[in-house]
C-alpha cells in the first residue's frame, strides 16, 4: 500500500524543531502500529521528541491517534456518574486501594483500569492478587455489571485500549526514551480517555520515590496531563503530591492490603489518610457530587462494605488470611535523636529486592515480601530501637535489599518540618 | 554473554547533553556491530548524536571504533608513497577519473577505494563502468600489484574496511539521522583511515548540488574530518569547493568519461582542469611530492598514458567505443541575454531521472544518460539556442527531467561574479 506520508519527513520536521502538523501525527501513530513505520524510526522519532517538546495541540494530537489506534469504552449507560484516579506512582502508594471502595460508597461509580508494577513502585493489581481468590482479569460484560451492582472495579486493562501506547511504551523502554513528558502524558492519558472515564484525577508524585525527581518537571506533566483530559473533554485535575518518604508504614503486596484495610476500618496511618480524602473530594467534584463528605463514609463504614463487596464480587475471600513472608529481618536506629529522612526510593528498592517487585514483565511476585516502617519523619527515635522490618521468603535476598538501605534513614537532634503529603492542586486552565 | 555497559544508559549520556567517554564509545559501537545493541536503540543514539552534537575526542574515538570493527589495509610496502582524494559528491564531479592518473603520474601512488552513487550525485565507479570491459572488483593482491606497477587503482572498496560504518549508514538513511556532522565525518574518515592512505585530501563541496549548502556547514565537517585524519595520523587537508553550478559540462557516467578524457588529453573546461590541478597539488603536498608541477604532467601526455594503464589493467579498452544514449531531447534558451545561473541540484536531479543515477542501492544505471551543458555562468545565449542537452535510452523520462530543470536557469541582462572554484583551504590546525 502507498504511504500518504514517508517517515523520514516528519523525523527531520521534529528533528529540526517544527512542530507535527496533525496530518503527520495521525500518519505516524497509525502506520507505527500497523508496522509500516519500523521500530528504528519510532525511536528516532521520540528522541527528538523528547529534545525537542511538543505543544499542546501536538500533544492532543498525539493524544487523540493512540486513542484511535484501538477500542473506546463506554460507561455512559451506568446510572451513575463515573470517576477515576490515576497515579505516576510511589513507594508504600496504595492509595487506590481504599479509595476506590470509598469514592463508589459516595454514589460515584470507579472503574479503575491498573496495571501490574515494575521496578520499585509495586502495582494495585499485584497487591490485590495477594488477597486469596481474588481476580485481576474480567471480561467486559462482568466488568459493567459489577460497576452497576457494586459501584466499583479494579481490574486488569485489556489489550485492546490504546494498543499503540503499548507497543511505544515498550519501545521508549529501551532506547532511552522513557522521560519525554509529551509522551508520558500521552501514554497515560490515552489509556485513561479509552477507558471511558468521566471524569478523572491524577496523583502526580514529587521526590526520590516518584518518577518526578522535581517539582518543577511534576507540574509540567500534572499541566500537560490536565490539559490533554480537558481536550478530550474529560474533566480532570492533578493533586501534586509527596513521594520523598514511603506513604504510609508499609511497601509490599499483602502488607499495603493490610494497611488499606486499617485506612477502611477508620484506622491507618494518617498520610495515607489525608491523601485519600484528598483525592476521593476531587473525585467527588469531578463528577458533581461535591455534596458528599468523604470522610463520613470511611467513619461509618460503608467504605468498607464496599471495599468487602469489591473483592468478594472478583472472586476473593475479604476475610481471607493474607500471606505472611517466611523470613524477616529487623534495621535498627544506629542513635538516639529524631528521624530526620526516610528516603522514598531507598525503600522501595528494598521491597523490589525483597521480592515484592519485578524487574521485567511477567515476573512473578512475593505476595509478602516487602518493609514495614516503625519511624515516620519527626518520631523520637533510642538506639537499637527497630525502625524498619524487611520481609521475604527468600532470605539470601536480605543483603542486597539492605544495601539499598544503608544512606535510607538521617537521625538528628531535631528534623525539620515534614512536607504536606498534598503539596499543590493543578486545576484545568481552559 | 554479560555486556559491559548497557545501551539505554549510553543513550541517556548523549541525550542529557553529556560527552560519552571513551569506554561508552567503543563498546556501543562494538555491540551494535555484534547485534547486542539493537537498531532502535542506535537510531534513538545516533538522533540525540545529531542534535546535542560531539566533540573532537568523541569524534576521533568513534572513528576509531568504526575502523576497528573491519580490516584495515596496509601500503607501506609500497616503493611509493601514497595519497588519496575523497569528494563529499556533486553534480558533475568527474574529477577522479583525471585526478588519480594525473597524481599516480607524479609519482605518488593513489589507491582510490570508491562507491556507486545514490541520487542526484554520481558514483566514480558507475562513470568508469561505461568503459566497455572495465571492472570495478579486483582482489587484494591484483590492487597491490596495480598500485606498484601502475601506480594507481580505482576499484570497489570490499565489504571488510569498517562494516559498523556500513551497517550505521543504512540506519541513518531511513531514520533521518543522515545530517550529523560527527556521523558524516566519521563514516566518510573510519574508511579513508582503514583503508591505509599515507596522506589524503578532501574535497568538500558547496552549493545547491551539494550535501552541504551551507559555507559554515561545510567549512565544520571540512574542520572535523580534516582534524579526525590529523588524530589518525594521516596527513589531511580540505578544499572547500563550489557546488553551486554542475562541474564542467557534461553530468551522466559514459559522458562525465569523455570530458574527462578531454581533459587528460590537455584540453576539458577549465573548472574541471582548475580543481584537478589544486587538488593534484594538495595530494602531492600530503605525499611530499610538491616538487613535482601537475600542470606538466597533464600537458606532456604522461597522465594520459597512466589513465589508459589504469583501464586496461583493469580489463578495459581505452580506445573503446563509450556507449551513446539511443534519445536526445534539447532544452533551449527562451530570451537573449547573459546566463546567470545554472543551477548544479536541478541538473544532477535531471540527470538522475534520465537514468544515470539510482534511487536504491542495487539499481542499474544507464551508461549514455545525462545531460550535456552548452552554455555556462557568464556566457551570452540568445533566445532558441540550445542551452543543455538530455541524453536518455528510455524516452519517457524526458517529462520528468524537464520537470527538474524548470527552474534551473536565469538568464539576464549581465551576470554577477561567477564564483571561485576552489572557496577555501582548511588545513590542519595541530
Amino acid at each position: 500500500m502507498a504511504e500518504s506520508h514517508d517517515a523520514v519527513d516528519v523525523i527531520r520536521t521534529k528533528r529540526d524543531g517544527h512542530p507535527l502538523d496533525d496530518d503527520q501525527i495521525d500518519w505516524v501513530v497509525d502506520a507505527y502500529t500497523r508496522g509500516a513505520v519500523a521500530d528504528e524510526q519510532m525511536s528516532a522519532l521520540a528522541m527528538a521528541i523528547l529534545i525537542r517538546g511538543m505543544d499542546r495541540r501536538e500533544i492532543a494530537r498525539w493524544t487523540a491517534a493512540m486513542i484511535a489506534s484501538g477500542e473506546r469504552m463506554d460507561f455512559s449507560s451506568l446510572s451513575r456518574p463515573t470517576s477515576d484516579k490515576h497515579s505516576t506512582g510511589g513507594v508504600g502508594d496504595k492509595i487506590t486501594l481504599p479509595l476506590a471502595p470509598l469514592v463508589a460508597a459516595c454514589g460515584v461509580a470507579v472503574p479503575q483500569l491498573s496495571g501490574r508494577g515494575l521496578g520499585h513502585t509495586g502495582g494495585t493489581l499485584d497487591k490485590l492478587e495477594s488477597i486469596p481468590g481474588w481476580q485481576a482479569s474480567l471480561s467486559k460484560e462482568a466488568m459493567m455489571e459489577q460497576l452497576e451492582s457494586v459501584g466499583v472495579v479494579v481490574c486488569a486493562a485489556g489489550s485492546g485500549l490504546a494498543p499503540a501506547d503499548k507497543k511505544l511504551y515498550a519501545l521508549r523502554d529501551v532506547t532511552g526514551t522513557v522521560e519525554a513528558i509529551p509522551l508520558i502524558a500521552s501514554s497515560i492519558m490515552s489509556k485513561k480517555i479509552a477507558e471511558g472515564t468521566g471524569s478523572l484525577v491524577l496523583d502526580v508524585k514529587v521526590g526520590s520515590g516518584a518518577f518526578m525527581k522535581e517539582l518543577d518537571d511534576a507540574r509540567e506533566l500534572a499541566e500537560t496531563m490536565v490539559a490533554l483530559g480537558e481536550d478530550a473533554g474529560v474533566h480532570t485535575v492533578a493533586l501534586l503530591t509527596d513521594m520523598s518518604t514511603p506513604l504510609g508504614l508499609t511497601a509490599g503486596n499483602a502488607l499495603e492490603v493490610r494497611e488499606s484495610v486499617e485506612v477502611l476500618a477508620g484506622g491507618g496511618p494518617g498520610d495515607v489518610v489525608e491523601l485519600t480524602l484528598a483525592l476521593a473530594r476531587e473525585m467527588l467534584i469531578g463528577a458533581g457530587r461535591s455534596d458528599v463528605d468523604p470522610a463520613e463514609k470511611l467513619a461509618d463504614g460503608s467504605a468498607m462494605d464496599v471495599w468487602r463487596a469489591m473483592i468478594a464480587a472478583q472472586g476473593g475471600d475479604p476475610d481471607g488470611t493474607l500471606p505472611v513472608a517466611r523470613e524477616s529481618e529487623v534495621l535498627r536506629a544506629d542513635s538516639d535523636g529524631v528521624l530526620s529522612r526516610l528516603d522514598a526510593l531507598s525503600v522501595g528498592v528494598a521491597a523490589w529486592r525483597l521480592g515484592a517487585g519485578r524487574a521485567r514483565q511477567g515476573e512473578a511476585v512475593q505476595a509478602g515480601a516487602g518493609v514495614e516502617i516503625h519511624a515516620k519523619h519527626g518520631d523520637p527515635v533510642r538506639a537499637g530501637e527497630p525502625l524498619l522490618t524487611l520481609h521475604t521468603d527468600t532470605p539470601e535476598r536480605f543483603e542486597r535489599a539492605l544495601a539499598a538501605l544503608q544512606d535510607a534513614v538521617d537521625i538528628h537532634a531535631d528534623a525539620p518540618p515534614a512536607r504536606d503529603v498534598v503539596i499543590d492542586r493543578v486545576p484545568a486552565t481552559t
